[in-house]
């Protein structure tokens, strides 16, 4: 018998409790021990719950049962989830979270705390919510060089951006609607500027090179200048529009960006619909391989915080390593990054395009009063300079 | 410094050797420690390569040096790769391997032996070549109960289907063109007909349930029979024909089968074109999951292969649990599935489609002198019963 215990009874926690019970005999038959909830924290009461039964208010008096293996981590916030992981790491006890804020801030620091005290901290919910993502990255593409990570990493954004395609409708029209079904939050900067899927890919670039990546870093932009006249010369290219998440490593430079792309169905990332996530890496030697599920919800994302109970259970008293050091992963300026770039300019700038980018793919006739055209692969650095050369630009999107 | 020894320096065995060695960095950074290959077993010699070196002709040279943790298993066949197999484990080294065949028939056996010498059977690249699978089934999905696996689990039918319907053109003519590109092999039947991929979903549902599951226990059709027709009515829905392997757990009972599907996009497998192979797996918790990737080739198939090394060298004198017991799975009979089919009959029977199914979906006019219909959701033993109230049917084809 493995006990472990929650800390916080929302959304996530309270799927932990769900999972661990309604699951209870296929982890035993798995795993060869069963699980056990002994504490749950909160503040709050729950009177009619069952979870009341094990329910407490004072986090020490999970620290200091010695009895509690494993602790779920799914109160959010840096703080308190920041002191009391550390406290509990501390005392030996291993930790699971879906904290991305605290696991992007803080991981290498907690993986340290962890491997000193014979314990693990594990975080595989902080992305991708039920994909399994992390651990693939951490054990199955370990003998692997990753070339590059492109990640559908948020949503609500593949929402909004899927029915914009699907049902031709405008940014706000369609974000007005997912806030009403719940699918986007009242304040819905993080999501769709872009924020949210910057966090994830900054976790998953810094682990799959060992080194701290900084957000901050990441140029990132969100979806809120993309119109359905994009979508109009999407489609006539035979292509959709998706929020990327993406980092490349190029001989020894890292790139990184979140910005929207346009995809082609040749990319397995095109067919990624609704609220779905998914997780594109490149490798040196296997190629391609791609991670697909919900990146959200509560018993999706609870699921994963369990998968990694149960890879602690099966390690008590023993460090699961995650390579991730302090040092900072210098993220090159996105100016060297070379792609191509989908660009609309006012109709009476067309005689000038050829004369600025030289061969190009021209789209006519698709929105009144403008043209469309993709470049040749060129640096951003370059774009910029060229586009320069333009009265104004009406939209940018780069193609994947 | 862990040492491995590979046993047989074909395709994926020589695939191996280049992983080790080209990624020698990335792997001492991401495990903290050198993987070394000590030696190499091939009958042959291999004069001018640097795999000379460390050759051996005689197996016994690596089971007795006690410096050899880890044995990569790329023989395939069934003898004498099981009896090397049973030996390196029971003198306590971690076997890997690729080895669809002998994992399928001794899967069980070799994993309670190498629990009793503290070592691990591993066999990550004997399903879904490159795609972290194993793996994840093991570990990601161990708190779930999984509801069904779909999967493309081979790659040249796939590439036969994705060019019968991308090209319009008849079996015989991709298969033949298939066989010229090294696609397909000579002899294609275990792929056409369904075996290779029967065989891996029998080894996908074993470790799903714990329990044996026989590939003869498996309904399987090949995709021998599927014509340019059955693809023009396939668009006409806005689908495509894909060969699932599945199986689905409803109540205590299981099914399984290996047969053509029409597909539809909202599937995410719709969109997994040519050789490429992918797995979607339906939880009771976090709903559905997918993983894609290369599903053979030389260096995607070794690259899982260094994965399981890496995971041994991880746990050197610990065995890796795997639940796979001896005791069978009971696959029920295919009667009971119940789905929808797609059926074509002359036209002369299109009067009588109505009385021997109800309410269907019709499509006419797609090929000369017959029709098409969809029937409602039924068993397979309805189905079966129905159909033979017509004088002859043309093609029947399960959707998915």
């Amino acid at each position: 018998m493995t006990k472990i215990a929650i800390l916080g009874y929302g959304t996530v926690g309270s799927g932990v409790y769900e999972v661990v019970k309604k699951n209870k005999d296929v982890i035993a038959g798995k795993l060869g021990d069963e699980i056990q909830v002994k504490y749950v924290l909160d503040l709050r009461e729950f009177e009619g719950d069952p979870v009341q039964e094990v329910l407490v208010h004072d986090v020490d008096v999970i620290l200091n049962d010695a009895e509690v293996a494993i602790v779920c981590e799914t109160m959010g916030g840096e703080h308190p989830a920041y002191e009391f992981t550390k406290r509990a790491l501390e005392s030996g006890k291993s930790v699971c979270t879906s904290n991305k804020e605290l696991v992007e801030k803080h991981g290498p620091e907690l993986i340290r705390i962890a491997e000193a005290h014979d314990c693990s901290y594990l975080f595989e919910a902080s992305v991708g919510g039920g994909i399994p993502i992390i651990r693939p990255l951490r054990t199955s593409l370990a003998q692997e060089e990753i070339l590059s990570i492109t990640g559908i990493l948020n949503g609500t954004t593949n929402y909004i951006l899927t029915k914009m395609e699907t049902e031709g409708l405008a940014f706000d029209t369609v974000l007005a609607r997912a806030q009403e079904k719940g699918y986007a939050e009242k304040n819905p900067d993080a999501d769709v500027l872009g924020l949210d899927a910057c966090r994830k890919i900054a976790i998953l670039t810094s682990l799959a090179y060992g080194k701290k990546v900084d957000f901050e870093d990441i140029v990132t932009e969100g979806i809120t200048a993309i119109t359905d006249v994009d979508f109009a010369y999407a489609k006539k290219m035979g292509a959709t529009i998706k929020l990327f998440a993406k980092s490349v490593k190029k001989g020894d430079k890292y790139y990184a960006i979140v910005a929207p792309f346009i995809v082609k169905p040749e990319n397995p990332l095109y067919a990624v619909k609704g609220v779905f996530n998914a997780i594109l890496i490149n490798c040196n030697m296997g190629g391609e391989t791609m991670y697909y599920g919900k990146g959200a919800g509560k018993l999706a994302t609870a699921s994963a915080v369990v998968a990694d109970v149960l890879d602690c259970a099966r390690h008590i008293g023993k460090h699961l390593d995650i390579r991730w050091e302090d040092q900072k992963l210098a993220i090159s300026p996105v100016d060297g990054a070379v792609r191509r770039f989908f660009v609309r300019v006012p109709l009476a700038d067309e005689p000038r395009i050829k004369d600025i980018f030289g061969e190009v793919e021209m789209y006519t006739d698709i929105a009144a009063g403008e043209c469309g055209f993709v470049t040749e692969e060129m640096t951003e650095a370059e774009y910029r300079d060229k586009a320069a050369g333009f009265g104004s630009v009406l939209s940018m999107i780069r193609v994947d």
